[in-house]
């Protein structure tokens, strides 16, 4: 008798979101398990099957209950909503089923279906937020002491990530937005274009575009997300986008033609090789490593190892161009 | 005539794994416009409809072609790998659009499908690598001068986040995951587990585990994600799982039930208001601000600040319980 358990991102919550291997999941299912909260999201493909519902803590009975299911021959859909590895119930099985003895070659296959996180879904509502480098964060502290979180803020406040941050307040949880906010007001600007995304296509659907100075005034519950930009993200007729790069390389007035000095395809003059050569210039000028260090904010034993290597020229002509990987 | 402009992300590959909305918007295009290898992904849906297919670094002109066609009535699908929000067409494409003076309420309608990103994808098939704060960041230089990839490496090394790098290697772009390699090798163990997946669902599909110390020997190419591990990310029977926190809250081996001092559904000891009562305390039996801030390797101003403002409680018992945004 050999069981499943296929953990399932439902994505945002409304069917046209699902992937197709997700609706397959959970129509091959005998057992839907889920916070009852997911399940109603799924309610009208769950006729004839065994569906557990159990509270928003009770992530290790959700997996212990699948595991049992599953051993009893069971085809077990465990749902989270958005993708299920993104702060979902993928973790806390994989680690249910290691102490329980589980392993992939044992008579329960386990299957991971990816889907659309919160993050995707916001910024899909909102304009392009994402088109640079992102992070996301979940302000909850029931599991993760505040000084990780807060040292995470802080890094990346400073590091200009475009931040998601998840779990931003709860009725029990009101200051850790607060404090998120002063973290970012140290590092980026008060006008720093902020999006706050309730229920993303759901009944209850609210989105508000606001500035880093007053996302604390807005309404933010269990069920936001909070998207804020970076130092390039802009809002235009009520769109909230960033720019995918930092150079303006490619001039959309001039046709979107190269600026002067750069190629199509090709590595900034600032890109990595450009910048080493730059910062061996200049040391051999007479710079040193620790001013090196002060002027481009990077670790001085970094610069230290990078004068240090090789001087390295750009790979054969030969090879391809560049590819963006989406 | 009003045309429309579908931003679609077609998830890793697979129709499997597309959703019913991405499906949808390519089987109501009239014109469907992409790079050519994403093209192929879904070369039978596409009977019918004019495909314009572009190159890797056309993507400016392939939201110019998406704009052209709309502006003749034409549902033109625009279509991404993964999410189109995520280093995809949707960024590129509204700056177009606002360059060429459109706004939301002309005729041209534009709508963003978000779908599975790589870093969703990789993550499902490794294990459950991303069940605590994760970033994403693109190696690509071609964009970004290397000093700022070079502090969002070092930042969130340190910080201890979950990593996915996109773009970690070209023909031309060879030395960028050595250097990434040495940046995280500042801050992470060694044996920090490393997956290094290829062409995620499709038919090329490889998947390396790997560690810190060995990543960069691995085959990386441009349709490589490469997903590294936080300080408690671990491998067992070969897949890679993230705790979902740090605490260790639950007692596994004793059923689940909290730890001495924990509360279920409640935030830690060490939560946001623990934390700030044991910083008062301590500052009251004489350390200092500058010492606080060293020993939680958080800003000093930000310490001071924490110790200025008013005691907060716990908001009142009557809240709901905290729940999981999945």
């Amino acid at each position: 008798m050999s069981g499943k358990i296929s953990l399932v991102g439902i994505g945002p919550g409304h069917h046209d979101h699902m992937t197709g291997r997700a609706l397959a999941a959970i129509a091959e299912a005998d057992v839907v398990v889920g916070y009852s909260t997911y399940i109603k999201l799924v309610a009208d493909l769950l006729e004839g099957k065994e569906v557990i519902r159990k509270g928003m803590t009770e992530e290790l009975d959700r997996a212990v209950n699948a595991l049992e299911r599953a051993r009893e021959g069971k085809k077990v859909a465990l749902i989270s909503s958005g993708d299920s590895g993104v702060y979902g119930m993928a973790g806390p099985t994989y680690e249910v089923l290691f102490q329980a003895g589980w392993t992939p070659d044992s008579d329960i296959a386990v299957e991971v279906v990816p889907g659309a996180s919160a993050i995707n879904a916001c910024a899909a509502l909102v304009g392009a937020p994402l088109t640079h480098d992102f992070c996301s964060i979940s302000l909850s502290d029931l599991l993760t002491p505040w000084p990780v979180i807060a040292r995470r803020l802080d890094a990346v406040a400073a590091a200009d990530f475009v931040v998601a941050l998840y779990n931003p307040k709860s009725g029990r949880r009101t200051q850790q937005i607060v404090q998120a906010q002063q973290l970012f007001l140290r590092h980026r600007r008060p006008d720093t274009p902020v999006a706050v995304v309730k229920s993303a296509y759901r009944r209850r659907e609210r989105i508000e575009l606001t500035t880093l100075a007053h996302m604390s005034e807005c309404d933010i519950g269990m069920l936001t997300t909070v998207l804020i930009g970076n130092s390039h993200t802009f809002v235009q007729h009520g769109l909230m986008v960033t720019p995918r790069g930092y150079a303006n390389k490619y001039d959309l007035d001039d046709g979107g033609n190269t600026r002067s000095g750069e190629k199509p395809g090709r590595s900034l003059s600032t890109g990595l090789l450009g910048w080493m050569a730059n910062l061996r210039a200049d040391h051999a000028e007479g710079a040193s490593a620790a001013a090196l260090a002060a002027q481009h904010r990077l670790p001085a034993d970094y610069i230290e190892a990078v004068l240090a290597a090789p001087a390295e020229e750009e790979s054969a002509a030969a090879a391809p161009l560049e590819e963006a990987q989406e």
